[in-house]
């Protein structure tokens, strides 16, 4: 009897606050060598989108997640990200549950947008802001606020920001500048146009890019390659590789994060599958507590 | 809602003759071009054994199957392959179904057989045996005996052999050697051991070698390799490139198969996901019409 999360089961099993701390460990376990990840598969299935087979290992188990990310889904009043998250005991292969890979997806950028941004961003940073109020940036925005801070959003559809920050208790930014302006900035767009200029960054700013996964995307500019934004920035010279370290690292006293209250930083986040590895193990640990729906297989 | 094939569900949707043609039909589309196959992703595990993640693409869907190999799961109970098969559509990237991974192997892996042995076979083949009466084993000969045709078992386990002879109503091999001689040979054994030293198939055999899939496994000699038999073949000299085709080339009439009554073939198969993708298309076509469980997600 293999338990099966729905959306619903996930959020109602994994806090946002839960979330953080489960992404963390599962960040510093991979930078510590106890997880691993072998690479995701893509399948295209252009222009519609792509399906991608992302596997990782650890704490005993091995994670498949069949996730889909079909951009133009919305217009049709379909997800952009769906699919499933297996679950399985690495010893015997044994498949333990099944979860709902949309939620677990948002769950887990949320918390790896917000995790990034308090390790990296200023201690004494005082404005959050989520630019994107798709799923990831509602969640994004509602992790800032599970962990007891004020958070503005901004959208190009300014209705659905509306009605993510009301549902939340969220605010609204007055206008795109503000929230690009916030000490800690999550962007969680498409990617189709450039949000931050060359130089727009001001010093002792964080921003935790978190949408622009695909094809000729960026949320910042210099910045576009299929496996995340840094490629170009690197080849450009705008950054240099010893600027560039993993959040992991960080987390694990391994590497240095900011070095000073002007530095800019910056988490350029791909999606990973130790972090739905870290949702489903938490997941699991309440799903006799919650009334999991069970497959027979 | 989705449906979920369980192993019992599935074998009924899918007869073993059902297969043997979704399976024809996967092996031509993909010669064609039609279908496509990303490569497969290993998660190893080892000692106890690895997962895969094998994806593929055609008619309108796509497939991911998440299955395992371990060795040594049937001395405690479990069974080797194990898994779940999810199978979305490609335009919108909807999942449309979910299927045991075990029952969607065994009869892709049984179908495959047969049908390179009834492919490549000669046309007068009067005997066939399968060496092997596990799981894919068991699925192979009743796959012949689905075709109309009779089949002789051997495993090393003489009682394995005869609770599945006489379940299926197949004939016991007097000797293992008396198996070997068959017209049509389908061999599915762990690969432990070589079951075919050099020289010991006789003209106009023919042999599907379908198990021997993993590191430092083989059933016919001087032929291991991580990806099938062939590599260390063809580095022997023992046959040369012009004498290996595609058993879809074959199918789709763009390679010879057979030329002369004396050949000696073999078909040596790695698993396809096409083969699994042809198998859920072909469960779905029956999942109104069976009472198949569904997931709300």
């Amino acid at each position: 009897m293999i338990p099966v999360f729905s959306a619903r089961h996930v959020e109602a099993a994994v806090s946002a606050e839960r979330a953080v701390e489960a992404v963390r460990e599962a960040f510093v376990a991979y930078a510590r060598g106890e997880w691993s990840m072998p690479p995701k598969v893509y399948v295209p299935a252009y222009p519609a989108g792509d399906f991608r087979a992302m596997p990782a290992l650890g704490a005993g188990h091995a994670l498949l997640k069949w996730v889909t990310s079909f951009p133009g889904n919305p217009a049709r009043g379909l997800p952009t990200v769906t699919g499933l998250v297996l679950l399985s005991n690495a010893s015997d292969g044994s498949l333990r549950a099944a979860l709902d890979a949309g939620a677990v997806t948002a769950l887990r950028t949320g918390a790896a947008a917000v995790l990034a941004a308090e390790t990296l961003g200023r201690q004494d940073a005082e404005t959050a802001a989520v630019i994107g109020a798709g799923v990831n940036g509602r969640a994004a925005a509602k992790t800032f606020l599970a962990r007891g801070r004020s958070v503005m959003l901004w959208d190009v559809d300014e209705q659905r920001a509306r009605a993510v920050a009301d549902e939340l208790g969220a605010d609204l930014a007055s206008s795109r500048e503000e929230a690009l302006a916030a000490d800690l900035l999550v962007t969680v767009t498409p990617g189709h146009e450039i949000l931050l200029p060359e130089g727009s960054l001001q010093p002792g700013q964080h921003v935790s890019l978190m949408g622009a996964d695909g094809p000729g995307k960026a949320e910042i500019a210099e910045q576009a390659s299929h496996n995340g934004e840094l490629v170009h920035a690197v080849e450009a010279d705008a950054i240099t590789r010893t600027d560039v370290t993993e959040l992991g690292s960080v987390l694990a006293g391994l590497a240095p994060g900011r070095e000073s209250p002007d530095d800019i930083t910056s988490f350029d986040s791909t999606g990973l599958a130790i972090q739905d590895l870290a949702i489903a193990l938490a997941a699991m640990e309440r799903a006799d507590e919650l009334d999991v729906p069970t497959l027979d297989l």
